[in-house]
């Protein structure tokens, strides 16, 4: 699949203006904005790759992710109002990045030879644990403890990749599937206020 | 010692229950509270192995760990209330599973060649660590620096291994000892309120 | 530079004593100061390495980094508040910190090869991230997203020091101009309350 690279540096791209625009309300100077916007955009896929030991991590080896980050910080200076209009437009890049990013994390933790159980959790891990960093950082309540459906439906998107391989389907139909349950599981929760039930 | 591998997956099992358990009063999700509770499992160990380059982590390399975690989270949803009033036998298993963790720790960064001071941090980084992402990723102050001993006495119990074990101390009968100390000190401290002194 | 590795001890010692004390108000105990000088002291340097892979870190490999962490814990816990009217020394004591390590960083970073947009980052993480853990542990806002340029210079700084490295200035030379850069960037923005813009 020769999109995988462009999308993924498109994603990472994403994940670093919704990064920088996530603390403005916070009133943080640009180099504040910058930072997290760089930490949303490694986070996920550093954790990954520190835990499963898999050295240089992604925008260490590869500096066009870092230019990415850059040009997704710099987007978020120089237009942060028509980024702030575009809200919904980023909420749907959100949307398409953690889709994505979960099926490659997946994808990059079975090649390093993990079992099925710990992929899921390294494609889900890979999708929203930069979002979780930023919001530690900026103390706010993490993405994922949130009401409506976040990691969850990257966990579930994870799952059935795994036992869509199993069967044996055909990666690049496999992918869009998955990628589609993801991004579908969201919008339903997001649009119709779905929420996983409370412990009680 | 037998008995040092099924321990370790009840100590792994005991406390992603609590985790899970922890974030009940913030009116989280299952997925929340299972995500709180394997954070809570792993963290401290993971800390461990990441900081001394030793890979692949525990969990990541045998897979029954994720299980002892998944049925600890499991038992938590099903049976909330039930734990609940359980908190004072989770209270003595956590305390059991601190003063094992420790001296675990401490052995597992001995057997890697790190000195012994080294060796001593490790273990209170493993049996304590976990509890602190748990308490940084729900906004809590961490538990570390809250008023009973906690961290302290775990980190008083590896000390006391190293130098039993300096002294020739045959192992079980030092893990004993050194689990038994972390223990009572932990379990005194609550009883008795007791604090270590501030600085002023 | 012989002055290189007592210099990083007296760094490692001033942002122990620092973390120490970052905290008093918090009322934590001398068990909950210590820990926080312990992360300030080697956060930092930790994350660099985990970052890059390169095993052993720092602290783990030559114990008398760790012998000067207690050394500044120590001499935070028996002098508290002669170090707290030493305030405006410790000030000047973390900002040659803040100089000296950020330079420190980038060098390690391309000793490891990787490249210039890489080693900036790596020399400012060096810096800053340990206050940033500190900061999170004790649920303050970190230090970067506060109002005094604070990061920005460490990573102005490693800036030059890799453009003047480029044009082949000599090293000697090149860390102190580098580190000057840094300081005064760091003191100016304090005595005149100088910050970078916001987003708006």
């Amino acid at each position: 699949m020769d999109l995988q690279y462009p999308l993924e540096l498109v994603g990472t791209f994403v994940f670093a203006i919704s990064g920088a625009l996530a603390v403005r309300d916070l009133e943080h100077d640009v180099f504040g904005a910058g930072f997290t916007g760089f930490i949303t955009a490694i986070g996920g896929g550093s954790l990954r790759d520190m835990l499963l030991g898999s050295y240089p991590l992604v925008w260490i080896g590869d500096v066009y992710f870092l230019y990415a980050i850059f040009a997704g910080v710099f987007i978020a200076f120089i237009f942060p109002k028509m980024m702030l209009k575009l809200r919904r437009t980023m909420f749907l890049f959100d949307t398409l990045g953690i889709g994505f990013f979960t099926i490659l994390g997946v994808e990059k933790a079975l090649s390093l030879g993990v079992r099925p159980e710990i992929a899921a959790i390294m494609g889900m891990f890979s999708a929203v644990m930069g979002g979780v960093f930023r919001d530690t950082l900026t103390n706010e309540i993490p993405i994922l403890f949130r009401k409506e459906i976040y990691a969850s439906a990257c966990l579930a998107g994870a799952i059935l990749y795994l036992i869509l391989n199993y069967f044996g389907l055909e990666r690049d139909y496999n992918m869009l599937i998955s990628i589609s349950v993801i991004i579908s599981i969201r919008l339903i929760a997001v649009k119709y206020k779905l929420s996983l039930p409370r412990l009680d």
